[in-house]
């Protein structure tokens, strides 16, 4: 059985205040992402890909943003992401989790 | 923007003590199940599907079955369940949220 379990040792530190932890099948990827450098005065970089994304907040709160729009999430709330998409987040609290789900894989973070 | 907010009213109440609520895209779907039946003493019927499914755990405690093997997860915690694997959970705690996600999507759930 393939479990990660909350505290695993599998986790990337992407930078000294930002790790992610995945999980995933041959086609659906889940990202935990733990965010400690918030919160933040403007918004990340925006980006895009190809893949479906559908987002989850487990912990904090993000101002979530599609192209020019934006609306603010907290926990137990959801957004989707389309393919290309233009979009990113803005941290508003010091610590956040999210769960990003992908298909197809997001092959980068393997 | 798509987004489904925690205490949103589309979500689907199943039995009287188990809801669901849903967000996708065209291939992916994600789902924020409620339980406030458990502990349960048995595991639920066990169950399959063709889809590939990842599973986080947000809230309380639960056995994961895949066949005849069964682990306890708890908040943080994924798992991943492969196309056509029997598989199940029991309750350990009486209120529980998981999210499942799927590619494709689960259409009997829309």
């Amino acid at each position: 059985m393939r479990v990660s379990t909350n505290n695993d040792d599998r986790s990337v530190q992407v930078t000294p205040k930002r790790s992610r932890r995945i999980a995933h099948t041959e086609n659906l990827m889940m990202v935990v992402w733990d965010f400690t450098d918030g919160p933040s005065l403007e918004p990340d970089p925006s980006h895009s890909h190809p893949h479906e994304q559908v987002t989850y907040v487990v912990e904090g709160e993000v101002l979530f943003f599609i192209g020019e729009r934006f609306t603010r999430l907290g926990p137990g709330d959801m957004v989707t992401v389309l393919p290309d998409q233009p979009h990113t987040i803005q941290l508003l609290s010091h610590r956040v989790r999210l769960i990003d789900t992908f298909t197809p894989l997001r092959k980068e973070f393997l």
